[in-house]
């Protein structure tokens, strides 16, 4: 057959080829084909596996690239961002670092108000303008699809802003978005001493939202200490289930509410954070096959030196996820890699549990599992050429790029 | 006059103006103009302050960047690095993170002593090669004078190939290479179990590359648990001494010995690692006016929650420098922006003491201050423009890469 784009003799190609993502021990499994190649047409990969194989199916290609000495593996993932934000909090980062407490920031009308402010005096030229360019320096470290959630508006406009913004962007940059309604971020200074009643706000939007049409996937709500209760979340979610759509929890990233319970028993596709979970949840969690989203950047942005126990969930089986949680407060980082030498470090994964959670696991934490995240027959061809002949400098190295190229739908983008 | 290279408008230049290296809370200061210039020619920075100020002593310039919405600085200075070696140590990072203690895989002949076969078995160019592919990666991140050390041959040949290489790449590398002979970084498999003997080897190689004008500037000792004790760190820097080298020592890094005295007592020209240095030898480093250079790459390489007290340093008066000691055991890392947003997080600098001490500071700790450094009329016209309005993002922001280009001696070369 005639293919748009081969690629050949990887020294490792990494397939991850699974059917669904991958707990515990199994997690390990990336289908390591040396000598590998891959080939695209129409956006989709139609062949796979070792060079010789392929070549046998593939009669011409319109542009063959040589990865020779090379790593070929699936495009990462990001199964959590807050990637549409306007401004940043570098200022507030100073502070905290010479010592002010992040209460006093927010008493000083910091924290994550500042942004919310930000967010919404900025146009929809702005806010489009400024997440693009994330989106850029994300692809250019190797992300192909990103989750982009809502949730610095937290009034009726703003929140449709940055809908718009993440519609927008998913139709015109290479990188794919997946939309998140995260209306409950945060109580609004205007609801301040009334959560419920915002609470009540945001069940009523959602429904608003649902007869409007609006492109959601997902929708979220920050479950912790100074944020939402588990009733006040459990009201978000369940109204947010009626209306048919997917569900995730920011749940156990300060306190240990019960947020992942809820999440099971209402069925969500992931929770998040999970960075102070007893082992107890984490078991609940792998029974109820609810996907643990964890994101060490937090951790590190916050030079907290506690960081989610990774090892014990893959133990007890829960199904691990690596994302950024790209955020202007607790972590302005766009790198997928450096989200995998954490891992290894602060969550104790190995090199390939902390690839398979960047990749085919996270694609299933965003309900994507089925197009992408690994490199099979019929999937996208998101694809990354690393410059390093052994996949496990993904996480030894740190700090830098070893992401070579990137292919998006069968085209070369970086 | 008619310059080269003129740059203006940067919505921050960062001069650095100084005398001499910044200790205490002098450290903090940046030398920050708004809407600042500068202009090199042949090389060297022939006028720098407010645009104004520069464009009126400018006729003509060959080349001129306008830096409005960005960040102009010195290029980074690296004052401590094991950059020229051979191989990698990925799979032994996954063992360690796989539960292997570092004792294990030495006793499986891996650690130091794996890098030191690999050193010695590589050809003068693969060594070259392989140096040469880090050198680059670190232009693109900002350095622009990198100290590098020898010590992964620990024989006679094998520390004459890395000198070579180190001054082959300063003459044909835009990075300014400084040499550091470390022939005292372990003790080799021929020496096990006599120590004292090797000592007394390195002290006679030290005659011997003097007698040949080796290109050596400095001379460093390992003084640590597991390496060399005080008296024979003080038997290879006392000989250095005597034959005209200027001394660094790597000191306190595991174990407590003393080091950081002895480097007072010798007057060195620093003191590496003091990760576990109590306050009264802080106090006898400032009284000695010794560097302290602080690697906290290598706490985080290595998955460690400890860092060096920097800050403790600083409010005793010690001048600090940053490094990424990168190497491919504990520090596989070429990023000294990663090194200004661990010292934020790990060593509790401020933003704008990191940033000093990864530039004017690092220079002087390598015996450069007077040449690199900072931004003033006479230094070598090394520096960075970076792609944010804000030099704190340095800081902030992390695993990504903020420098946009970068000139070296008045050359944009990235």
């Amino acid at each position: 057959m005639h293919v748009d784009l081969l690629i050949t003799h990887a020294a490792q190609l990494l397939t991850l080829a699974a059917p669904g993502p991958r707990t515990g021990r199994a997690l390990a499994d990336l289908g390591l084909v040396e000598d590998g190649a891959v080939a695209c047409r129409d956006g989709r990969i139609v062949a796979v596996g070792p060079t010789r194989e392929v070549l046998a199916q593939v009669d011409s290609a319109a542009e063959t690239l040589d990865a020779r000495g090379r790593v070929v593996m699936p495009g990462f993932v990001d199964a959590h961002t807050h990637v549409v934000y306007a401004g940043d909090r570098a200022a507030e980062f100073e502070q905290r670092v010479q010592g002010a407490t992040y209460l006093e920031i927010m008493a000083a009308g910091g924290g994550i108000m500042s942004t919310v402010r930000a967010t919404r005096a900025a146009s929809l030229d702005q806010l489009m303008d400024q997440t693009r360019a994330r989106l850029d320096r994300m692809l250019r470290l190797g992300t192909t699809t990103v989750e982009a959630k809502t949730g610095y508006g937290l009034d009726a406009e703003t929140e449709r802003k940055m809908l718009q913004v993440i519609a927008a962007l998913d139709r015109t940059h290479p990188l794919d978005l997946v939309p998140t309604y995260l209306g409950a971020h945060a109580v609004p200074a205007e609801y301040s001493g009334r959560a419920d009643e915002f609470v009540d706000f945001v069940v009523g939007e959602l429904a608003q939202l649902k007869a409007e049409g609006q492109p959601i996937e997902f929708v979220d709500v920050f479950c912790d200490a100074g944020a939402f209760t588990v009733e006040q979340s459990e009201a978000v979610l369940t109204q947010a289930l009626a209306l048919g759509y997917k569900l995730k929890i920011h749940a156990d990233e300060f306190a240990h509410l019960g947020g992942a319970s809820l999440a099971g028993r209402l069925g969500a596709v992931s929770a998040d954070h999970l960075a102070v979970t007893p082992p107890e949840e984490m078991r609940r969690l792998a029974e109820a096959g609810v996907m643990g989203v964890l994101l060490p950047g937090t951790s590190f942005g916050l030079g907290h030196t506690h960081y989610a126990d990774g090892r014990a969930m893959v133990e007890q089986g829960v199904a691990v996820a690596l994302a950024t949680d790209l955020n202007p407060g607790t972590c302005p980082c766009e790198s997928m890699p450096f989200m995998i030498a954490l891992a290894c470090r602060g969550l104790r994964l190995s090199p390939a549990e902390a690839v398979v959670a960047a990749t085919l696991n996270a694609a299933w934490a965003m309900g994507r599992g089925d197009r992408v995240g690994s490199l099979a027959v019929g999937k996208q061809a998101d694809l990354l050429v690393l410059d390093t002949t052994d996949y496990r400098d993904l996480a030894y190295r740190f700090g830098g790029n070893v992401v070579q190229r990137v292919v998006k739908q069968g085209t070369v983008v970086v």
